[in-house]
């Protein structure tokens, strides 16, 4: 292979959430057992934004149409995006965050969070830099920085080891600035594992940042769907320089909006400068109508957001039972987002063939663990922001093919 | 400087389109001589998409709403684009362009072109590979090469000494490929210039790419704007190797579509699986519900489009009357598209300058020349997809200060 196709050939999607549609057709199928389950089909691989489940938030398209027709003010805003806009979501992430923030130079809109994440890789890595990753985390993370060039320096995190905080290997990662690592990238909720970095960790990261001088790129995307009784601590409210912290949040989460495309990086200005230069060649800017719609997010309707987190909570409780029910199956019950992390028992079969198996018998799609960290061979993430009893019912499916499928 | 630094050294912004508002004040007051020049402002760095100008295709928000309204399904589509919607546009594409085209895997929807010349460039030039770009050229085109850590490799265009064709050199083109260039990309009609290839240029250019193995990228955003009796030629209509080319499109531009961010590659399937690869970390997809209002691309209503050219034709026609009446000014007109590019006659402050002076003084905001190639020193682009009356008294007024400011 000639160098680019090696690039490419570690950027594989195959089994990407969302991407199943793309697989060839293999000979798993003398591994069935059994017959189908009946029951409506559950894609857990991402949130479900229908009416039946988690709508848009309410007045999103009607600040889209009030987009379209300010014309092309808005459809040609700046490439870092609309400075009213700007100043709207910079005053809201403030106080949010608890630690100022100027629309004017420290935040950039970008198309979804995705955008966010590759300008702040692309703006802080260059070809042999090398990058602290945790493991878990978001799978496109190690592709991001594979892809610019960069080293990932995995770092462990112990999440299913405790009942609170993340359970990030703090040595190993002091270790990792030791050995050079400049950037240190992460997911705050976790995804796939959906739990909260308590207070002191999100301290020493500040402070071994400092001690380093390492920028951290922190994904708080899920930070708004807080369960019960759970303290979120952001990072670039502790004593962490300013200079070297973006974070990054959007709305297509919590608030249904992925197809809008819209998601902000915040912070360091030196480095939102950068984002602004590359998203102009990149993608020119955050789709202009849709920007409009940014005009929605914290300011929904009174009890809105307390209704939403409501619901997910149910279907986590009940999901969790269903889960812990089956033998051998560990699972932490998440803190914040929507994303369920089990790593199951021993089974006859492999961890893609199960997925391929559970999607073909049961109709319930769901994302390898392996797609975020080569050690997570045994677990599967599933997206709970669905409707209720479907999500349940796929469960139970889920949880009689893993008693079907298990090493005996 | 740091490697990193240096890179985005490269990509400064801040005479692109529509960046002007980023500019720090200079110290050019010194340089006016007279008074302002009353009139309505008009922002010749981009189109006007108000209704007073060039709005929207009729329809276009109707679909938007249809694929909100379509829910999760349009939401969450592939990272390539919906499929059912990839059927539908490359139907009409393999009509346009005049060779087949399979929606299911040689096409991708991508954040506007600008996605789509990202994903191209990004997908075939690895470090230190040439890539061969046109002088003058789209100004995006040298950046992505050099942020990609690519050399570019120029190639002359006389397209003032003509009146037909883009006047290519091919020699030089050839040279080149010779040279190791193995990427050739360029726009078709030519951004800045206006001006269409003949058919025996794309001819050679698809000869010479067959004899060097080379992949080309042609950028064909304007190719549906034509004035009359331009005949146009379809690279990947020609003899070329369909595996080694990549045609960029979308609604931009004629369609008044920008405020969507939607644009399409399709071509060579092997660089179109690569390009998803890379779109799954750069944005995951193009809007999804945005994605919906390519419903009604080239299936405008009867007379629309020949209507909207006959609009730009007379705009066009009016604005080489004025400025062919000033002395020393070269000007050739466009064959397609909303571009102008006239060479000023020689001025007694910097290009900058006298572009800040216009704005300034006139109220006339102009792209200059530099931005498309170092040598275009005393040009200015000009997009007149504006509203008819204000952008011809907007050109008188930049007449007059072309005359207020030459060297005499």
């Amino acid at each position: 292979m000639n160098p680019i196709e090696e690039k490419f050939a570690r950027l594989a999607t195959d089994h990407a959430p969302g991407q199943e549609v793309r697989q060839a057709e293999l000979d798993w199928g003398r591994l069935l057992r059994g017959d189908k389950l009946p029951g409506t089909p559950v894609d857990f691989s991402h949130g479900d934004v229908d009416e039946s489940a988690f709508a848009p938030t309410p007045g999103s398209l009607d600040e889209f149409v009030k987009g379209f027709e300010r014309g092309g003010e808005q459809a040609y805003t700046e490439y870092r995006g609309s400075a009213e806009i700007r100043e709207r979501v910079a005053e809201h992430l403030a106080e949010f965050t608890g630690a100022p923030l100027s629309g004017a130079n420290e935040l950039i809109i970008t198309p979804g969070t995705q955008g966010a994440l590759f300008l702040a890789i692309a703006s802080t890595v260059a070809t042999g830099d090398k990058v602290a990753i945790v493991r878990p985390d978001y799978f496109a993370n190690r592709k991001l920085v594979q892809f610019m060039g960069g080293e990932v320096v995995p770092i462990r995190m112990d999440y299913l080891g405790r009942s609170t905080g993340a359970g990030i290997d703090l040595d190993e990662l002091e270790a990792a600035f030791k050995s050079g690592v400049k950037t240190f990238l992460f997911s705050n909720p976790n995804n796939p594992a959906g739990v909260v970095y308590a207070r002191d960790e999100i301290e020493s990261i500040a402070a071994l940042a400092n001690l380093y001088g390492a920028t951290v790129v922190v994904d708080q995307l899920y930070s708004r769907l807080l369960y019960s009784d759970v303290r979120y601590s952001h990072l670039r409210a502790s004593a962490i320089d300013a200079d070297n912290v973006i974070t990054i949040m959007g709305p297509s989460k919590t608030e249904s909006l992925s197809g809008f495309r819209l998601g902000v990086a915040f912070g360091a200005a030196r480095l939102i400068d950068r984002m602004e230069k590359l998203q102009a060649i990149v993608s020119l800017r955050a789709p202009g109508y849709c920007q409009a719609v940014l005009r929605t997010w914290f300011a929904e309707p009174s009890g809105w957001m307390a209704d939403r987190i409501a619901k997910h909570q149910a279907i986590r409780d009940d999901l969790m039972k269903v889960l812990l029910a089956v033998e051998g199956l560990e699972a932490r019950a998440p803190e914040a987002g929507s994303y369920l992390f089990p790593r199951l028992p021993a089974l006859s079969v492999g961890l893609l063939d199960f997925v391929r198996i559970l999607r073909h018998q049961a109709g319930v799609t769901v994302t390898p663990g392996t797609e975020f960290s080569p050690l997570c061979t045994d677990s599967v993430r599933l997206n709970f922001s669905q409707n209720h009893e479907a999500a349940v019912q796929a469960i139970e499916r889920t949880a009689e093919l893993v008693n079907r499928y298990r090493v005996r």
